[in-house]
């Protein structure tokens, strides 16, 4: 089946009205009749050909909701008429120890993007600024009710990225987390730690935002444009989940973690960063990564924000704006996350 | 009391014989007849001035092994006669949170090392080159009867710089464990975690002592000359302790790491290293340091060690060659650990 969607028909170039092919129905397959798509820093990255050449033309989008019109014979997870998700990954192999443990973002065999990737029948895949999607259903996830489905549309990508390193480095109660940028990742952080039980700091480049961060749930907020900051708060915090992919000075952030402290990133800048091994001597702390986060995490995650009201900060735009939102997004001029609305496509 | 020691007079110069003053045995102060001293490249660093100006005349050694000769009225927990050892710290502030939580190495006021450092009385402390000292009895360990006492000697700082590390991430049964560098520290690496169980690789430069490190306990041993290696090994171990304080390419070694592995620096080089965070995005890896280990994890290091028949691999010297083996320990020229006979200082 044909289907209206919006694409990058090159690098750089505007994103414009197209159709594209979706595949027939598998016996393990959903369609979605999709209704919200979130635009994440990644689209713009990828169809700008910064993350190197891509199979264009590029339909982005890896924060998707909407409703099921039709399963696969086998499928028993999703019905007809069911709110769901899907995020950054459409299909991994499903047998290798990682995908196996739960961990199918690192699938041996390498996951399947949601876009721009190729898939395991050949076909390039293509994301969520579209009326529909095909997805294998092990890779849907169920939305519950109770979200309102355009705040629940960037926990697919923004949500997964920032619960998985705070549970995984265990965020919670009598932990002291610092969220380093106060954008579309690092807000729902701040929602997430704060929820956790953690106390919880934003670092942020100036206290343009403070009033928010407080308002999302911080406990604490510093511009770390002041080098008092980072006087202040040494030794103290037992995670800091950084948000911001742009160069960072690491030493000066990991001179903030208490023993066993950890720095995780959730992104990554082009270039390698400096580290000094004596910042991670002292105090025994680590510099980590953390990358979305599996299926089964990504549904408790979505479980964890519908038991405690979560949904992202959104502000929702017709198609037509996608190329405007871009360059907002680019200049940080957008709390917290844009979301189209896929009505609009059709 | 006035004690004889070696003492390098000023930075870079050779070692040569002195006195050195002891404090009055305190309430709460061990003297100790020193039997052993290990000799540690830190000992070299520090008395050639690469970490900085330091209080000369500098006794190094940080690795004492004697046995009680007199105790102060408080002390319980040694009587006169016990074999016992003193590592890299004798002194800390004993109140912090990290002293209280048994990691006094990150004291919050700063531990007190065991040479060339200032104690909370503003002496300047010294080593074990020497025949005698007196240390605090909090900071002395007992070393089990069953211990080699030379052998042991080495664990008071190569023991337990890698014994913390293996445990705090895991060595064990199921576990793949790489050690980088197989010298004082990368020894004692190997030995502790086949003692705890776990899969152990070492990796070396050349295959040069690959005999040593397979009858000291390693399951595989591979050069890292050789780019295969990195290739063959790729996203395979759980853990791997780097005893090389040089250079080393980060990512590389990062790419060793399966899901959730760690790759901990146990010394640091002088200058900053490079880090391409995708390195650890993928498989959310982690990169570590760790400095030595509080006092209680030092005694459990000793039992374990006494239990396993765990001792280093040393050569004894008279102490009129310690300037000889500290050209020998910079050109690896030692296998595994100097240790100085005390008695010849006499």
């Amino acid at each position: 089946m044909r289907v209206n969607a919006y694409a990058a028909p090159a690098a750089g170039e505007p994103l414009a009205p197209t159709t594209v092919e979706r595949r027939e129905v598998g016996a393990n397959d959903v369609l979605i009749d999709i209704e919200w798509a979130g635009i994440c820093h990644s689209d713009i990255h990828t169809v700008n050909g910064d993350w190197g050449p891509q199979p264009f033309p590029v339909v982005p989008g890896h924060e998707i909701v909407g409703t099921v019109s039709e399963v696969g014979s086998d499928v028993k997870r999703h019905q007809v008429g069911d709110r769901v998700g899907v995020g950054c990954m459409v299909n991994s192999c499903g047998e290798c120890d990682n995908c196996r443990n739960g961990d199918e973002q690192y699938c041996v065999k390498g996951m399947v993007g949601t876009y721009a990737a190729t898939d395991h029948d050949g076909t390039t895949t293509q994301g969520g600024y579209s009326t529909h999607v095909v997805v294998d259903a092990d890779y849907v996830l169920q939305v519950p009710k109770s979200l309102d489905p355009a705040a629940a549309t960037p926990l697919l990508c923004a949500g997964i990225t920032t619960y998985a390193p705070l549970r995984k480095w265990g965020a919670g109660p009598g932990k002291k987390v610092a969220v380093v940028g106060l954008g579309g990742l690092g807000h729902m952080a701040v929602k997430i730690a704060h929820a956790l039980g953690a106390e919880v700091t934003v670092l942020s480049q100036s206290l343009k935002k403070q009033e928010d961060g407080l308002r999302l749930g911080a406990d604490h907020y510093f511009a770390t444009s002041d080098p008092d900051t980072f006087e202040h708060l040494a030794n103290s915090f037992d995670l800091i989940v950084n948000t911001v992919s742009a160069k960072i000075d690491v030493d000066s952030y990991l001179g903030l973690l208490a023993v066993d402290g950890t720095l995780v990133n959730v992104g990554a800048p082009g270039e390698p960063l400096a580290v000094n091994v004596f910042s991670l001597l002292t105090n025994r702390r680590s510099y980590a990564g953390s990358m979305i986060g599996g299926i089964a995490l990504t549904q408790e995650m979505l479980d964890f924000c519908a038991e405690h009201e979560i949904g992202a900060e959104v502000e929702v735009i017709p198609v037509d704006k996608v190329n405007e939102a871009y360059e907002r997004v680019l200049a940080s001029d957008v709390r917290y996350r844009f979301v189209i609305d896929a009505k609009t496509i059709a």
